[in-house]
């Protein structure tokens, strides 16, 4: 999916909100438990339910490869159900990849060929000839992790080096930003660090940043879209935790929709407020 | 595996070697193509050609990725086949993962217990929480990414912190020491970079360094057994392209073990001459 196309979809659906399906088969409700396939018939229900909220889906590879096999087949079909049902839908790979280049290849042909995936996030430390391959397909997009949402961003990501003044996030997306331009590179940057959305969105003016860490991390929209709102969005705000296990009930489908529903709701007042799509 | 019988290992088969299964379906021989699962079955005659060779194994997850659900299958069934015909050998998971905590306790639930992976490849960008989850398995083991072989090494690895006059690989290694000790972390550290592995093996004198680089890459046993090796050998040195594509006809394994065989007699003479094993 291009650039053009993705905020279109933004500015239809007044959202900017990104639904992980970290999906635990443990805390997939008792009801849903007797399915062959418990963890694709629950983001079925998930995906169906908030699917108008939302403008992107992010499988996080970990959970799907947990389960071994069965857990690769049920990513699999988590993928075709999306892009059948809802071609207008961004699919996102929350895999954090990144090897020596004939390797990156190969893991891009893994989730650009032969999962049809649009974007996939990728780890700087490795360097350039990690994220290249990543970029040879058009239309798809590396998110290549600038600033995480987790405790241990601050072991080397603040990282100050001597000769250049910056920190080690800012020498990633000034390189990053040499390697790829805005329509094919995002940057992701934690919500739990909302001091420092403003200082990757001066580094990134035109980039989408996706963010996760609102919800259970305990992030904020509100300073999220303020500091990191461009005027076309330049947003994808990601919950999981908080929508896909709002309710461990046979309502929890329908309260996943009520809390996609909320989120969506207040992302609209945020983009009215801070973008130029209207 | 824990690190004595690691140890005894290499003193037994006088050798360091570790095979990497890097297996691209295109590079397998044609006569092997006909099997129903030719990676399965071509990595079955590469194993048994070169275990008496070597110590460990070291499938390549991006390429098992890249063929989707009969990728993992292969690599299932490749990983169960090592650990019942060959159970001292050490079988890496090369997949450079590393995430928030609780995804990277799901990547550890993928490798260590749904594969019975010994080792994985972790990399550091994400900090301390992100590696933790992995050092929870008794007897497995985290390999972190310190100076990897490739290009783009250059590009963060090397960055010098203000502060602390360190490099962030030193950092990473420094950092890394005080959350495991020898006895479940190892460095990847590349042997393209012999001049360096000096300088690591001062940083971390009792760890095991996982050295890739050697052959296809360009790397020089000599130099990595002399800078790199301590007094319990502390090294698997991998050799991937140069074992398992050294030939392409129907006597692929046959000199795939004369390979493995001349890199272990390299190896006799230099843990001969480095190590205290004898």
């Amino acid at each position: 999916m291009n650039r053009n196309a993705l905020i279109e979809q933004i500015r239809k659906k007044e959202s900017f909100l990104c639904v992980g399906l970290d999906t635990l088969t443990e805390k997939i409700p008792a009801c849903m438990q007797a399915n062959a396939d418990p963890v694709f018939a629950f983001n079925k229900e998930i995906i169906d339910a908030t699917a108008q909220y939302s403008i992107a889906f992010k499988p996080n590879l970990a959970f799907y490869e947990s389960n071994g096999l069965e857990g690769w087949q049920s990513l699999e079909k988590t993928v075709k159900y999306i892009r059948k049902k809802y071609p207008d839908i961004f699919i996102i790979a929350d895999a954090k990849r990144g090897d020596i280049g004939n390797t990156s290849a190969m893991y891009a042909k893994a989730f650009f060929e032969t999962l049809d995936f649009d974007a996939l996030t990728i780890a700087p430390y490795m360097g350039k000839d990690s994220v290249v391959p990543f970029l040879q397909y058009k239309g798809k997009w590396v998110i290549l992790l600038a600033l995480t949402s987790n405790p241990g961003a601050f072991d080397f990501q603040f990282t100050e080096e001597a000769a250049s003044k910056t920190r080690l996030f800012e020498k990633v997306i000034n390189a990053a930003n040499s390697w790829a331009g805005p329509d094919s590179m995002m940057y992701v940057v934690g919500a739990t660090k909302s001091d420092y959305i403003a200082e990757v969105r001066r580094l990134a003016p035109e980039n989408f940043l996706l963010v996760p860490g609102v919800g259970a991390q305990g992030g904020n929209l509100q300073e999220t879209a303020k500091f990191g709102m461009n005027k076309h969005c330049g947003l994808i705000v990601n919950s999981s935790r908080g929508i896909i296990y709002a309710d461990s009930t046979e309502k929890f489908a329908e309260m996943a929709a009520q809390k996609a529903k909320e989120i969506q709701a207040e992302m609209k007042t945020l983009l009215h407020q801070y973008s130029a799509l209207f």
